[in-house]
């Protein structure tokens, strides 16, 4: 394909997006397929001459979307929102152009140098404290990950070297082996099951703090305290605490000041991250800002652009206070990086990655803060109608704070009555939602995910669940 | 924006794409900027009120254009190709749209599957043993991971999961710790960097064989059946070797038969992971497939699609021999991800994705086996021209085989000379070049990149390169 076809099958494609998206509430929003229906659908070789591009472009509809999940249509209600938006595409378009892979400065400074900037203005519009701002002279600053999984480990890694440089330093004797099977991080139990794997990962044991239905799932700074004494008293060594904003089953928040004072520098020298994977886009509303305040204590922070504010997958956004404690644990210096402008720090980024940052740049600007606040109020707006329509049927109870865009519900009743309705709701295909456990009740939970869900959309599928229900509660013995 | 200014603008960004394509040539391959020159050319923060589009576009130019490394342009030479074609363009532009998270077949079954049956078309153009392939029986397949260091480290994860497992089934009494702390992996001296760092994530002991000028750079089997030998009478546990087939320095191959009758299952069940970041796609030119023999012995392999095999970064294609040991190595099981057809490890994949596998069968589709193995021909037919016009040239020296599309080369003379000569290279900013250690010597590498390289590009590198060392022969003492 030339120069010349591309010009052509580009706008076509452009046209076929914007008729997909456009159209995308009539689609099914989960596929009625079974596992195998692809394979069949296709040869079992790559063909040996070129297919035509119409062939290619026919066999969309015909192979992939009966099996899409339609993650944008305004009945998806599933997981959490990952983020789409035209001038994120557009970005992402212009970036696979460029095509250049950012593992270094001299790699392509504009792409380094776009992502220092970007993440500052991101931390400006969330009001981290100046710790987190790179800046020209800072020591602190931003650097996208892929995931949120990626930057939990990331900065669990840069923790543990962190420690045990810190304990080598007064015991040089200490065999390092010796110190890595002594350390012991702590998240909450609900915690990402990712956090429980950045454990796995790096060798280092990983005990989970229990939670409470009566403190709204929030980890106590008494527990964590707690347990840390009790494990210096055995002689372990607690280095990292995972804190979580907004988490997954409820959209939980800790309560970061006073696990702050647990577990920052005054009293432990704990590494804090915060993972505020699905929350973090809210903190751009003065309204919800004050979810984050206790930041300060934090060594990380961490959440997903890519779900809730518009910038299109991958873009997640760490920062740290100290962007040193990321380089030295990450450093290598092979020959072939090297570069005139090596320099000091000063701008860090992933191992390989495109330009990212381009998309930060395109949906900030062309939303503009108000933009974006407009979008994440109207999420949380919607929710709060669906959770009053909840409130207002006896059969069904809310079984969360109602914080932001989820809505954790059930029918009063067993399991199996919930087990049943979820699974009815899914099998009629109008609409896509996921369970989660809360205190061994099995809950409902209605996420806020499409850019163009409304109010119809809500009261719609609300109809459909109560529906649903009235079939189930007469059907199975209360 | 709206879907109606979507269609207008994503049509002027495919003109611009394709401008900027077609005219790369004009464009200095390596920017001249200095550190921070891109803040200074924006505002502090992110504007309240949305920008227009146009000044998004304009700043195009303005800010990220100066500081571009042109890492598609014909004059690029420097670290090894990243694919860019116009096919894996328009998949990934519906990618974008479809915008679905693939962490579960239920996330969206088409992703999943796609993906499982692409990496079986990819396994077989490179005449993959039957073991890798997934079919519908198989116990191998591939998955698409973003990068080889990725792999390499998931690699290295199962393998550690693996030993433990293994060594805890013949002494369950064994405490875990301890045998972290014994384990010890091995790679070549010349292997990536991300190599030594997947050993300080896993914080296992990653030990360097050494290599020689004499042997091609390749390792040993003799070499590595002593290091093994010497650890294990030393009371530690040899459970992971990564062997890489073309190096980043030199494009050295291991010698992979070899190596494999040592840490096979027969003598030492050491899991055998093979490198083959660059290499992998010449693998399905049936003149460069022997390169690949020994691949029987393997556990694991991966390349990077998105290298030379014009499928858009990211698409690290990765397969293993048993997909239980991935599987086993990172389940996590939360009820959110639960779904009705959870089963029998048929499907996996990675943590967090787009529909990648998109871009593959675009490419497949479009090229054509035989258009991929045309590219990847031409792209060492340059190479050996390149090289014929070094070697006619008494003063310079080729430094390593040249077997693909890079050569290594080097004035004859110090380090300095040489070191001087690349500097006037970069500065001259006509082409880009880095550089490698080889036994100490500084070297220059030429590596084939871009799509558009023609033969023409090569033989004015070629005089911009003889040229300025004549300069640098004149100037500096012998």
């Amino acid at each position: 394909m030339d120069t010349t076809e591309f010009r052509r099958r580009g706008k076509e494609m452009v046209d076929l997006i914007a008729d997909y998206l456009e159209n995308i509430e009539q689609r099914t929003v989960y596929p009625d397929v079974e596992p195998g229906y692809l394979r069949s659908l296709i040869p079992e070789e790559a063909p040996e001459e070129p297919d035509t591009y119409e062939d290619v472009v026919k066999d969309i509809e015909r192979v992939i979307m009966p099996g899409v999940t339609h993650w944008h249509s305004p009945y998806f209600y599933a997981y959490f929102p990952t983020a789409n938006s035209f001038p994120a595409m557009l970005a992402d378009m212009l970036s696979g152009a460029i095509g250049c892979i950012g593992f270094s400065w001299a790699a392509s400074p504009a792409c380094t140098e776009l992502e220092t900037v970007m993440m500052d203005w991101l931390g400006k519009m969330l009001k981290l404290p100046e710790d987190f701002i790179a800046g020209t002279h800072g020591q602190g600053g931003g650097v996208i990950q892929g995931t949120a999984s990626e930057a939990t480990l990331v900065a669990l890694l840069a923790a543990r070297c962190r420690a045990v440089r810190m304990i080598l330093a007064s015991d040089p004797q200490r065999p390092e082996t010796g110190i890595t099977s002594k350390l012991v991080a702590y998240s909450s139990d609900q915690a990402h099951c990712s956090v429980e794997r950045a454990g796995m990962i790096a060798g280092v044991r990983m005990k989970k703090i229990p939670t409470e239905q009566s403190d709204k799932y929030a980890v106590q700074g008494e527990t964590l305290r707690r347990m840390i004494q009790e494990d210096k008293a055995a002689g372990l060594i607690p280095f990292y605490f995972c804190a979580t904003l907004g988490t997954t089953p409820s959209c939980a928040f800790d309560h970061i000041t006073e696990l702050g004072h647990v577990s920052g520098p005054a009293l432990y020298k704990i590494w804090m991250h915060i993972d505020a994977a699905y929350a973090g886009s809210s903190f751009i509303c003065p309204e919800f800002r004050p979810l984050l305040n206790g930041i300060e204590f934090a060594d990380s922070f961490n959440f997903n652009a890519h779900k809730w504010l518009l910038v299109n997958f991958d873009c997640s956004t760490m920062w740290v206070k100290k962007r040193s404690d990321l380089i030295g644990a990450f450093e290598m210096d092979p020959l072939y990086l090297k570069h005139d402008h090596q320099e000091s720090g000063r701008y860090f980024c992933t191992d390989n990655s495109l330009f990212r940052s381009l998309k930060m740049w395109f949906v900030f600007r062309i939303y503009g803060l108000k933009g974006l606040q407009d979008y994440i109020r109207k999420h949380v707006e919607l929710a709060k109608e669906f959770e009053s329509l909840v409130r207002a049927d006896q059969r069904f109870e809310i079984s969360a704070d109602v914080v932001l865009g989820l809505v954790c519900f059930r029918l009063k009743g067993s399991n199996e009555v919930n087990e049943t309705l979820l699974k009815r709701i899914n099998n009629g295909r109008k609409i896509h939602l996921v369970p989660c456990l809360l205190s061994g009740q099995f809950v409902l939970r209605f996420a806020l995910c499409a850019r163009t869900t409304e109010s119809r959309h809500i009261r719609e599928a609300w109809q459909l669940i109560t529906q649903l229900a009235e079939e189930v509660m007469q059907e199975l013995p209360h």
